[in-house]
């Protein structure tokens, strides 16, 4: 056995990325973005690294991030073409201002004339935002405030490249039916504020759409120019949990170790707590027995039918219907965890250690913070 | 206004650190802790700042660890003794051994005698894991096994420092009785396991107890040698929910800004979603209306009756009874979250911006990761 191709060495908790798993998962993507002539600009926000961006679109192709700290990692790799796809506080015009200087092609995105103002002279692109049902970010399609932030954007010697929107409530629910409406629903509504503002005289050539689920499923793509997703990379148990994906999908996993045997409560702990495997448990919206993540075999990620049952900050803790287990996950032995939402799982790492067939195969690093 | 004392040209979202607070906090526990004779060894696991523990215990200090990560940056501080207080897998000794060789007095915990074996000729100190209730790491102070474990220690050249338990089922209740109840059941079954090991010819000196709730309303900590506690210096949510702190204790906050009015949705949106927060939500068991943070006055840090009702991964939503709350907080204004959990809120930043009175005093950063 080869070193340093053995997960076993590694300190735990850590993150493992399936590379067969990711670039199955980009490919289908790719395939669904061909298929329906449409742009795919990945979301960066989940796996915030630079040789997963590559893998995906190159590095002359469009991407997604959400916050500037990652526009600044993918633009110092090579990346020119980037969506923020967060709503711009003004007092972060300036930082954005440095990146447009050094030949990005940065599109902010606004749904305010009070921040169209704060950007006057600044030569900045924006893309509008649409709220087509999420009710986060964004105006109604047919909302004559589009207009006036088009008008305030165009007037302050800005451009008007476009709208955006993303089908955040495509996520409360696991019917695929729904969810195909609110992929149109998405459609819809990214296609008719840019007819208003094609109407009002703005060229808007941007109409960019997107959740993993609507992208996922959609069928109809008329009118949209692009589609933004992000967590189809890896994906995890919440896109498993509304059919997005299956459990062979699953790219992104915690390796973890067993620390402790507690055979008075029934229950072995493992190194991978709350801060490694995130509190998020968005899986169990629509998945009995998410828990805080699935526990698998560490070398062939088969499932060992348990759950990470409870986490305080640096433990997890995993609830025994069946002792035998006490004997066959000895402290010492490492067990692999699928999370609930990889996005969150992965910001708390500097990098994940690739795998192949179970073995290593390499290390990504990633950006964090803002 | 001098711009390096403005909290307003801080880049959001980031961490604001009030050192009145803080240093009123860390008072009361230091206060404590002389009151019952016993050794105040906090729990760096929340702060995880050189400068927070030289505040509380000085560089001689005993201080307490949860990851070789913060034992390691705290040891480059100076700091010699510290307890690693999270059950050690085998895997990580040698990483302890480094430290114990460059002359941190170093103490692991165990209750496991497959580590004890693996740690043998090492030359490592242990504290034997007792689980007073928790249910987490441990045995019981009654148990044959912690015989067994400390014979394999003493055998394998390593020594037995002492007993350590945590009453983390302490946060189960907000009833102060029954605090007083648990800190009680710690106590005994430290000092119960301790007594069974002195009476079996291991010295076991130390006998450490802790969480923060236990030790706030512990009334008698006989045969205690020192108390652990970590989340009392900024305090959060979680523990005001528990009557442990109130609103003016709470001295950790995430600055954030205005990013969207969704008048549509009769919501504000700022730039501290998921990540920034964190998705802990533990202070919601006994304070309704908690959700994701309490929302007050950037400068003055007093309540706005708002709350961070929903997040994403980039976006905090804030739900309006009031609409006039559109005019009072606009586009680019910037508001203060308390945090429901300050351990998993401040994990996701580099550091804190230090203030006092609500205007700049400094930075102090921290580690993360493992």
């Amino acid at each position: 056995m080869n070193f340093m191709n053995s997960i076993f060495e590694l300190e735990t908790p850590c993150l493992l990325l399936d590379l067969d798993r990711l670039e199955r998962n980009i490919g289908r993507f790719a395939a669904i973005a061909t298929q329906h002539r449409v742009t795919l600009r990945p979301h960066l926000k989940t796996l915030k690294s630079i040789e997963a961006a590559l893998l995906t679109v190159g590095k002359d192709g469009p991407i997604t991030v959400s916050t500037l700290a990652e526009a600044e990692y993918f633009s110092a790799a090579g990346f020119r073409d980037i969506v923020y796809a967060v709503g711009i506080a003004p007092g972060k015009l300036s930082r954005a201002k440095r990146l447009v200087s050094s030949g990005v092609d940065l599109k902010l995105l606004t749904d305010s004339t009070a921040v169209a103002r704060a950007a006057s002279g600044l030569g900045m692109k924006f893309l509008l935002e649409v709220d087509c049902g999420d009710e986060r970010g964004g105006l109604p399609m047919n909302s004559p405030h589009l207009l006036a932030v088009a008008k305030e954007i165009s007037e302050g010697g800005n451009i008007v490249a476009g709208v955006l929107t993303h089908a955040g409530h495509s996520y409360s629910t696991n019917d695929l039916n729904e969810v195909k409406k609110i992929a149109e629903e998405e459609r819809r509504s990214a296609v008719g504020a840019a007819a208003l503002l094609r109407s009002a005289g703005y060229p808007a050539p941007i109409v960019s759409i997107g959740s993993t689920p609507t992208v996922a499923f959609g069928e109809n793509f008329n009118g949209v120019t692009e589609v933004r997703a992000g967590v189809f990379m890896p994906f995890d148990l919440d896109q498993m949990s509304r059919g997005v994906c299956s459990a062979d999908d699953l790219a992104l996993s915690v390796l973890t170790t067993v620390i402790g045997h507690n055979r008075e409560a029934g229950r072995i702990l493992v190194d991978a707590g709350g801060l490694a495997l995130s509190k998020d448990i968005s899986a169990s919206g629509f998945l009995v027995g998410a828990g805080y993540g699935h526990v698998v075999d560490a070398k062939s990620a088969i499932s060992l039918g348990l759950v990470i049952d409870g986490v305080s900050q640096e433990h997890g803790k995993i609830n025994l219907a069946d002792p035998t287990w006490f004997e066959r996950l000895p402290v010492g032995s490492q067990v692999r965890v699928f999370p609930n939402h990889a996005c969150f799982t992965a910001a708390a790492y500097p990098g994940y250690h690739l795998i192949k067939n179970g073995d290593l195969a390499g290390q990504w690093n990633r950006v964090n913070g803002w």
